[in-house]
């Protein structure tokens, strides 16, 4: 069996919509707020848990360099789960749709813009997180507790993560 | 009456804790995530809010100079609210005990180092959100709807905010 290979593609609104959200400002105007000293895009996510949810932050202690193979993935069926760059760096996900099972062929990978941040809806599958360089911050926004809170998934034949195009 | 003065101090966990979290994660490793891949500062603030919250972004469109006057307060009785610099600069917060009325005189300045960011709790007295620079993007997370989750108080006499030290 040939490997499964996935090239990811830029991340936008749209490809991302089944398995979560995008979390970006666009350059048009938003809302203003603050005597209009800011504008602010409302509720670009939904923090969704079904007990208390936390604000973290993860930091890259050793990157990922692509090509990256794996063989794992897993899914938050008690709430959704957001990652957000501190920093402005792109990094890549890789996401399947939600359900109870996940064929490798469903996977899509996406790389962000520097920008953008992601929002897995609760129960998308999804690579665990990788960084490309060290020291990276992520703000992370989901359930408070992890408790029951992280099905995984191991494929029988690694899938190798390409560069981006 | 002379006007009251109001200099920030550099912002820590314990200067901050009457109000709310410092979101930041410290030096030293934090758990290991991802097959040690990050390290991970967990809960750093809680999410409070009796609905639904959101992830939002606010971007400065007209940068406040300092010395800066204000005669406006606001606190959110239905839940807490957050905001984390995207990109690494330093902000200025002013702060209150929580509670149905504000003395000015029990006002707090804080400016933040660059990578803080700050979680208020349900009912902190806190100055509208302001930003040194123009195009500065926070990430917000608080509860999804604004309604009936915003007190005003107008002071008789402005505030000047000062230059930090």
């Amino acid at each position: 069996m040939a490997l499964l290979r996935l090239k990811p593609l830029p991340l936008t609104a749209e490809r991302f919509a089944p398995y979560g959200d995008v979390i970006a400002a666009p350059a048009a105007h938003g809302a203003s707020m603050n005597a209009a000293r800011f504008d602010r895009y409302t509720n670009l996510a939904r923090v969704d848990a079904d007990t208390d949810a936390g604000i973290s932050i993860v930091r890259s202690r050793t990157p990922t360099e692509l090509p990256h193979r794996f063989d794992l993935v897993e899914r938050h069926p008690l709430g959704s789960q957001a990652f957000i760059p501190l920093g402005g760096f792109p990094f890549i996900v890789v996401v399947g749709p939600p359900g109870e099972s996940i064929d490798p062929a469903d996977l899509r990978a996406f790389v962000t813009n520097g920008s953008q941040g992601v929002n897995y809806h609760r129960g998308t599958w999804h690579m665990p997180l990788i960084a490309l360089a060290d020291g990276q911050q992520f703000l992370v926004v989901d359930r408070a507790s992890g408790d029951g809170n992280c099905e995984e998934r191991h494929f029988e034949q690694a899938i190798v993560l390409e560069r981006p195009a």
